[in-house]
């Protein structure tokens, strides 16, 4: 018996989906674990997640085959992964690293199936922790108005002599170019604040208080050419109060920021998040 | 195309199933609308909850012919109903009716798929607000421990006379016999106050505010003859501080309670609730 | 002894302001059950509710006359009035009664210190549950947009007659003319819908589903000119999924407005919600 | 002016204790930034923090002078400390460090006034991710069940040697000895999952999924000779689901656990934390 693997698709709805998928499985010696599935009315699209457990890997290799015939003619996006496989991960950073630092905690006791094949920040090693990174190289990539292009362009290398898979944001404060969020898309994960209202701008937190708002979240979105506007893949939020200064809720924040952000990349890789249009589809968080 | 239809079936996990059950809905020209299924690795049992559109009624009547062999051959419970069918229920209640009173308010805009064929209380009608409950009958059972035989008989009766599928004790503050508990069971939800840690006995509010607990929450589970041990189908809970004084827990647990117990009925309503022996798979809520 | 009384205060902050308060209380007998203060370092602005019992009526008496006098010296604003006192409240309510349903059943119970002088829909009664409602005078006073006007006039007629004192917008989805939002300034309380990110005009549900969010809100907030953006006294948020439904969200939007709006009228009605210019302070909620 | 000094209080309640200790902190130019106040109704006891600032160091050792006397005539327990001053902090861990990691990371951004006088765990300092924790001394003391008393005996000289004024039970897995307790008493924090229901013994989340709990949490309290039983400072609690195995309860537990443990072991830092017998008060946390 292999161990678990991770089957996803999505494709235009049509009478006979599951059934066509489940059996195929079958008749390859597939064992379905865990099943999920969406079909979104509005947009006549369809999502699929299954766990699946084969006989041996000769039948996982000819259901990978047969499948592909199928996912042809039903016009699918699909993938068929290993679930233990370990996706390669990039971690940008800038001044505040309790995200990197929970990512860093998480990846260490093996809670985030990843390897980190780099981290890079535009702010020097020394302003980081990076006692729990050991082995894990260190780009410091300075950035200024002028050299915006050149540093993207020293990020994308790393990305591809790394053969980095998901790019996480980590509280990096650089707005990305266009052509940079192009590059990335659907394979980027940005953690950002958000309130009830939201606040765009600088400095959202003094905003917030300024406002006399009694909740603050975060969202963790994909990155689209419009910064905080990609496709969300988790929010939170909780109850604050008058009495909570900028100080407090940006502490208060840090600790929203880190769950929210740990969350969608745990999400993204276990691939459980599916891309529909603006949005998304996550399957049994 | 018949209106939605809802499938719901659990039996001990073997390979194929997924595909064996889609694949008949396929022949039988019902389009899969909503499916959610789950393995229980310890137990070895399989749970699946489908929501379907038939092409027409005779292609349900050939559906369910066929799969009720295919039931008898996976050993499978199962049962297949219409989405829009209202389910009959009775309500039984106490002194407090902040339950009855937020069942009787969903249920009038529509947001319960139920008919509520009658309202038990231990306490006359006065008591109560039934302003919103016109043409539902109420029935005044008064109970002492004497007449706890007699009066359970009288339930019994509503019971059977009613057809009623659905018991709701929505803050019914009398025990149950083991007999009626047997008798109503899986068909029968009760709310209790649960905290972190648990209280029980009486005044439970009042031995909450006493050990100082900081969180205050509610379980709606199915009855069983260990009142309060049933297998759990919703939990809830929320912050309380020193200040608040066993009044105000008692408050803040009536708003708890009611929406606790609202949510497990509709997802019983709804056949979003299999039984796992002393658990629940709760789909999709 | 009296029973309680509230005392609430706001004035430019300054070193003994406690102890000017407290020792006053002392001196004519009055005992402090309970007191919360805040002093907000951006505004320079002193914040005070204090729960008092005084010995007898004369002492409490002999205590508002002498404070009058600090106040005037201290430039507060100030109130004291008994807590078992019900203020006067007119419901405002359109097509959706969810919220006014609620507060009646929280009336009814007496978990609100009201009483409910008038129901004011721009519906006609028989859309509205109000058998929970005898007793009460239900204005129905329709609008266009030629009578608004006119139908303001109405409204404000009836406020003076029964000297109503806090008026609830209960989902009353009329937008008020700056003229009577500037008569209601204060006491007016509104609950609106809000998100993460926050969504502004029509079907904000069927916006937050288009934009694939996972968290709805709402918002109560006393009413200004600026329809959305008073001073916000309660938020409150929950997590939704990729298969909430517009109706889902419609739903779940109504529980959640309906516990926003109650506690934030509670608040209200217990004397503890202070504004602070755009904001406010919600003492111990 | 002098920084914010932090003055608590308890005492049996009397009329004039607010007057009393706020027009004392007039007279000596202490300028009350923050106060909060609980009258226990019950056992009719007065709790009090206040936050002040000193004109200068004169005027606080006068007030401190004064104060001294009025404490003894009321029957005051009381502290008045530099809020800026960091208290001496031990940890003690076993296998598992989550809230060891997360502390230590908290400490290095700054976000708990403390300084770590030491590490002590039962298993080697190889087991623990020590990187961020450079510079505090690290003690392994081992234990069997014969050795108990001296491996107790080994913190206890840590302590002595140290000055520690806190010691932080992060995920610590020995039970105390009585004798251990009582000498904590008041000034440890232990850490431990809870239920609704709640559940004891050995492996608990293994207990809650065998018992189908839809809803995992932690409680942070002081420890006593009954280890789960002290006074309770914080507890949180989140929803799961039937999807949820036992090494999911524990990833999420993990959570739960450092945030709820990380905002124990400030509100103590921050002197908000006042016991009532077997309850506590928690003030502005």
């Amino acid at each position: 018996m292999t161990g678990h693997h991770i089957l996803t698709l999505s494709c235009p709805d049509r009478p006979g989906l599951t059934s066509a998928v489940t059996q195929r499985l079958f008749q390859h010696r597939g064992n379905v674990v865990e099943a999920q599935q969406f079909g979104d009315a509005e947009t006549g699209r369809f999502f699929m997640r299954i766990v699946a457990d084969f006989a041996d890997e000769a039948a996982e290799g000819e259901f990978r085959q047969d499948f592909s015939g199928l996912a042809g003619t039903y016009d699918m996006e699909w993938s068929l992964r290993q679930a233990d496989e370990r996706r390669r991960v990039l971690i940008l950073v800038s001044k505040f690293d309790h995200c990197l630092s929970d990512l860093l905690y998480r990846h260490r006791i093996g809670e985030l199936p990843m390897d980190i094949v780099g981290i890079v920040s535009n702010h020097p090693a020394e302003g980081h922790e990076l006692a729990g990174a050991r082995n894990i190289p260190f780009h410091h990539f300075p950035i200024t108005k002028d050299t915006k292009p050149q540093q993207e362009a020293q990020i994308r290398d790393v990305i591809e002599e790394t053969g980095a898979e998901l790019v996480v944001l980590a509280r990096y404060m650089q707005i990305l170019s266009d052509e940079m969020s192009a590059y990335l898309s659907g394979r980027c994960i940005n953690i950002h604040h958000s309130f009830l209202p939201g606040f765009k701008g600088a400095k959202p937190y003094h905003q917030a208080h300024a406002r006399g708002v009694k909740m603050i979240g975060a969202t963790a979105h994909y990155v689209t050419a419009d910064l905080d506007e990609g496709p969300i893949i988790v929010q939170d939020a909780e109850a604050i109060t008058h009495a909570d200064t900028p100080d407090d809720l940006v502490r208060k924040g840090r600790d929203i920021e880190r769950r929210v952000l740990a969350r969608a990349v745990r999400c993204h890789l276990e691939d459980r998040v599916l891309l529909n249009a603006q949005k998304t589809v996550v399957f049994g968080d």
